[in-house]
């Protein structure tokens, strides 16, 4: 390892910016500057034993006999935002994925897509980030690539991460898996990362900041499932938020959800911004929130596992699952009516991860 | 499983191209269209359990206590050119990055990254493309992403593949194993899959058309690897072609290479494309061939067998591995002269894979 990531700190980046301010196409053809742009950024900041073998791919060990595999491409625009940047978000959201497959977050791949021109600082600022995520969330970049494409045929970076995590233990957690009478737990308040991706993109104001909850929730998941809770489902509401997530569990089990409203602790300053822009913070995207359904049995066990872990110390039960033979999602609002939710459709809001 | 990949053959694209002839922001934002499209694109062509659960991972088998782990963006321009596509090619290309790490190739992801306006049929004869050459190359497509940029941030389509590959040997395969008196083999021609995407680019034409390469050589690795023998590095020769890939190789090492220049079997097509247009075919990239440096006791049989496959029935002992403290690559000319070989500098050839 050629420098622990925590002593990266505010390093400057290792690549002379008097030489290459930018990266150029030849940065991406496989030749000398590649293989500087990989030692000098990509092995400083990640380095570990299985990268400097300089080879096609990393060979891990995988105790147990199953594996969580999960990929993701990360566009979001501002690159830099309140909470966060997109290296941050492709380590949070890769380990969030694996998580939610209720295995333990262990490797990840890094593949970079850069436009030529790109500022070198900025990229080193990303992969810094990136690292100190990585870091901070135990799991080791073993992997990577890096490809450059013309000015004009991307946008600065795009970031692939793919993930490698072990199961721990004998569960099989999948949205088939939800059954009559679960109950449906949120660990937090929803809506902070899509919020706050908006305002930075628009330069929207706020009295109070709004600022991402990217983070890995890869701690209290493991926590219930090291308690033995009977988790069925387990689902980061990223993309198309909480209803939509909801939605999506609900139509693979065939089964009908009941959310109450009141009970999902939308915050004040959230639900402000939402009111102002004509947003609705259950369709908004988080990505350091999850769903978990677990059996009614252990629902108050399963609270109490999650509310001590500080990622997940406002979880609460909003809702539970129906024996309804319509699959779908209803809410049941704080006036006392009832409204269907359907998937996000129309109002997009792109490039937020 | 909705089809089996092999029934795809040329069917049409299963979402309605009358109501979207190209891909829209919303079909990236989580809702109800990426839903339609993971669903009527993705799945159809992947289409297996894994895919089929809806959830944010793919949970997988891995018997033995090691897997191989890579990942490729692939930004091929032209996405057609004669013998495969960016979709085959994203499959070849890391079931390949597996195999040089000694394992069999098992399990991949696909992110695709998607330009606002891309022709809808196209990303289906991309994705029916992926699909043929996944189940050719016996791996499965588990897990995904889809991101849709903004008309004028991307180019068309990337995507990024990540492979899942088991090491049923006890084998550890990589630059640094190699050493002094061992034997270099070649798989059979170099240079037409670099040749091949360029003249489609430039759209030259010569005599005889030159067709891509690219392929899996799974087959023939894991055959070296039943018989026993012994293999210490193995490297498909991609980006920067035969030349820098033996670079790398001779640095991480920290040997000297020697290879005989008549003893690499260019082609004529290929050798005359290469004069005509002034490139090295010693630099160009392959993506259906490897170098195999193996113990000089075994390098006989190692080309026996690599020559029992179709893939590698060309294979050729190329040069051999000297004691000498300048780690660096040595080119014996048919001349007799000697010259030294340095990583791929300067001119490239961008987006070739």
């Amino acid at each position: 390892m050629l420098k622990p990531t925590s002593e990266l700190g505010s390093m400057a980046c290792p690549i002379s910016v008097e030489r290459y301010p930018t990266v150029t196409l030849a940065h991406g053809d496989g030749g000398r500057l590649t293989h500087e742009l990989i030692e000098g950024v990509f092995h400083r900041a990640f380095g570990n034993t299985h990268l400097h073998r300089a080879h096609d791919g990393a060979v891990v060990d995988v105790p147990g006999r199953r594996v969580a595999f999960t990929t993701d491409s990360y566009v979001v625009r501002p690159l830099f935002f309140p909470g966060g940047d997109i290296g941050s978000l492709a380590v949070h959201g890769t380990v969030n994925d694996l998580a939610m497959c209720g295995a333990r977050p262990r490797y990840l791949s890094a593949s970079f897509l850069l436009e030529e021109g790109f500022s070198m600082e900025t990229l080193w600022r990303v992969v810094r980030s990136m690292a100190a995520a990585a870091e901070a969330a135990d799991v080791e970049v073993v992997t990577g690539d890096t490809k450059v494409v013309d000015h004009g045929k991307g946008d600065g970076v795009y970031i692939n991460t793919a993930g490698v995590g072990v199961l721990e233990h004998d569960v099989d957690i999948h949205p088939g898996a939800v059954g009559d009478g679960d109950v449906v737990l949120l660990s937090g308040d929803p809506g902070r990362h899509g919020l706050a991706v908006l305002t930075a993109r628009e330069e929207l104001s706020f009295e109070h900041e709004i600022s991402s909850d990217a983070a890995s929730v890869a701690e209290p998941v493991l926590g219930l499932l090291a308690a033995g809770l009977e988790v069925h489902c387990l689902r980061d509401i990223t993309r198309g938020g909480l209803a939509t997530g909801l939605v999506e569990i609900a139509e693979t089990a065939g089964v009908s959800i009941e959310i109450e409203e009141k009970a999902v602790p939308v915050t004040p300053v959230v639900r402000g911004g939402c009111e102002l822009l004509g947003l609705d913070p259950l369709y908004l995207a988080s990505e350091g929130r999850f769903v978990a359904v677990v059996a009614e049995a252990d629902a108050g066990a399963a609270l109490q596992v999650m509310r001590g872990y500080e990622i997940s110390r406002d979880a609460q039960r909003i809702g539970r699952v129906l024996r309804d033979p319509r699959s779908g999602v209803c809410l049941r609002t704080a006036l006392g009516t009832s409204r269907v939710l359907e998937r996000l459709a129309g109002a997009s809001l792109p490039r937020i991860c």
